[in-house]
């Protein structure tokens, strides 16, 4: 591996993913050295001008970048096993999902090897890597970020969320909460407009005009968390009570599923058990930052 | 009332919501005749000019349109207990907040009295009436909304969905839910990064993202519910019930309320055991149509 560069990038896993990294560095000229488990997965890349290492050590030697994209963390430390100083100064970056624990303590092990550490999660699938529409987070090692910067940006939209490990595990799931948030109302609110054959073509600019509505206020309202006042100058928890207890009566009347509000609701009335039934919706944060008390 | 015009309204009901209501008409140069069970909160219209009548007869009698704003049905019930033949041939626009089977209940009512109905439900706060901002929702008579368009236009963005008067109230309850479902998957994820000492402000605008991109979709999605097709282009269930049980372990790890992610994933498990693993999120369609089995 005489010819190493600084630009030189390793890759290891080649799966759906890992492919569609080593694809995207291929494209902007990088030279790349990949290994996978199954070396049968290289073929396409080696004929595209990757070289295939024949073992992890050999591959991580190969390039002062190693990334990493394999099933979970336990994969990830079958497939490492056999490293040792292999990672002397080099950077890893783990793009390999899993959450902030398990980055933590990849991070601590990386690092007793004298690595810098990147611990990443792709907000993104597979065709649309290489493209700025590819969210990929990053967190760990601010020196290492700026100086990789370039070669992460081949991937996608890098961003970079601060020196703790664990930050791209997190954003990532609160990303889907948000996500999953937004599909399961719409899908509730089209339910509730199709007992009256409204299709959910129709109903759905509402609910897209709503939900940017909604999203315009957090801004206002992160500042309410963030000060830990919660001044109820639109609607107090006591009126959003209410109306979710219109919600729940309509939706059971309908025959429509009525979880959704009937939790949104008992965290409410917790808060107003609480003494907050006066103050703005988002004091309902003291909620959300203990263990359920409802199930 | 030998001076009744065309653009005369009459207002039942001068709370909060109904003084906004009038203040508006009369800003527009509306000639407003008012009613109050407590006709102290006249005080003020009548000073700018409102005629205060002496019974709700006599009020709706004055005007081709009756517009009425009370607490709820039963208070509504109670005020036109003495109405007759007054509305025959008239107009009444009901702003009282109900559901959808109270709306379609008043319709009847209303129609058996010789009169026009339209339902509405104002989405805003009684400072906004009269601007843009203040979204007012009606269904019901297409005649008596197109007739009485500009009218109602003087109160907000008076919009219009549908011949069913229960439409209002549907839309009303469903537009809450997409609010409350932003709202609550926000929280989680202010709570999730807060463990990592990010402050909410700091995490809000990656929020922000994460939701607009979403609601990016539901047009799509709108069309996979009405075809009743779910082709997985995006993601499976199967693979959203995985990333679910992930954001549920890490949520427990750090001590944030689980409940959100739990109720998502046995709804996405009741989908997966129907059959429905290898189909695309808005499948889940089937599971919001009935009543709930998780609780
Ligand atoms: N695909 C997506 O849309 C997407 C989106 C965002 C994030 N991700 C994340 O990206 C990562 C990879 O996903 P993928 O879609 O590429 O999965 P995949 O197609 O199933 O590939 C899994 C990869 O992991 C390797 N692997 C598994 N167990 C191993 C072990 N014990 N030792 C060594 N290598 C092992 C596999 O090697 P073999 O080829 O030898 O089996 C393969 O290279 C996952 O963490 C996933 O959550 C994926
Ligand atoms: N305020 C808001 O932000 C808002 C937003 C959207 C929708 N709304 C809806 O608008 C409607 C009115 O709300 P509001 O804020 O104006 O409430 P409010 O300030 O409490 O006023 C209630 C009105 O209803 C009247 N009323 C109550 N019971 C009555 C009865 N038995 N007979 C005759 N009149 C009766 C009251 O008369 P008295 O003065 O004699 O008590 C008063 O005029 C409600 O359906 C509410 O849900 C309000």
């Amino acid at each position: 591996m005489s010819s190493q560069t600084d630009s030189d990038v390793t890759l290891i896993g080649l799966g759906l993913m890992g492919r569609a990294l080593a694809g995207a560095l291929l494209k902007v000229g990088h030279q790349i050295t990949v290994w996978n488990r199954t070396s049968a997965k290289a073929e396409d890349l080696v004929a595209q001008g990757a070289r295939l290492a024949d073992s992890v050590n050999i591959a991580v030697n190969a390039s002062p970048v190693t990334i990493t994209c394999v099933s979970d963390y336990k994969s990830l430390q079958q497939a490492f096993a056999p490293v040792a100083d292999e990672l002397d100064g080099r950077l890893l970056v783990n793009l390999t999902s899993g959450d902030s624990a398990q980055a933590r303590e990849m991070a601590r092990w990386t690092e007793q090897r004298g690595a810098y550490y990147l611990d990443g999660a792709i907000m993104a699938v597979p065709p649309t890597i290489g493209t700025d529409e590819a969210v990929i987070l990053l967190s760990g090692s601010k020196t290492a970020f700026k100086t990789h910067q370039s070669t992460l940006a081949a991937l996608g939209t890098a961003t970079y969320l601060g020196e703790d490990h664990g930050l791209s595990a997190l954003y990532d799931v609160a990303g889907l909460s948000m996500m999953w948030g937004v599909l399961n109302a719409w899908l509730h609110g089209v339910a509730l407009l199709g007992t009256a054959g409204v299709d959910a073509s129709t109903y759905t600019p509402f609910a897209v005009q709503m939900a940017q509505g909604t999203v315009g206020w957090l801004a206002g309202y992160a500042d309410q968390v963030d000060s830990g006042t919660y001044p109820p100058d639109d609607a107090t928890l006591a009126t959003h009570a209410g109306g979710m207890a219109h919600l729940i009566e309509e939706s059971e009347r309908l025959a429509v599923n009525a979880d959704l509000p009937r939790l949104f609701k008992a965290l409410v009335d917790q808060a107003i058990t609480a003494g907050q039934a006066g103050h703005s919706y988002p004091v309902l944060i003291e909620q959300f930052t203990q263990e359920s008390r409802t199930s």
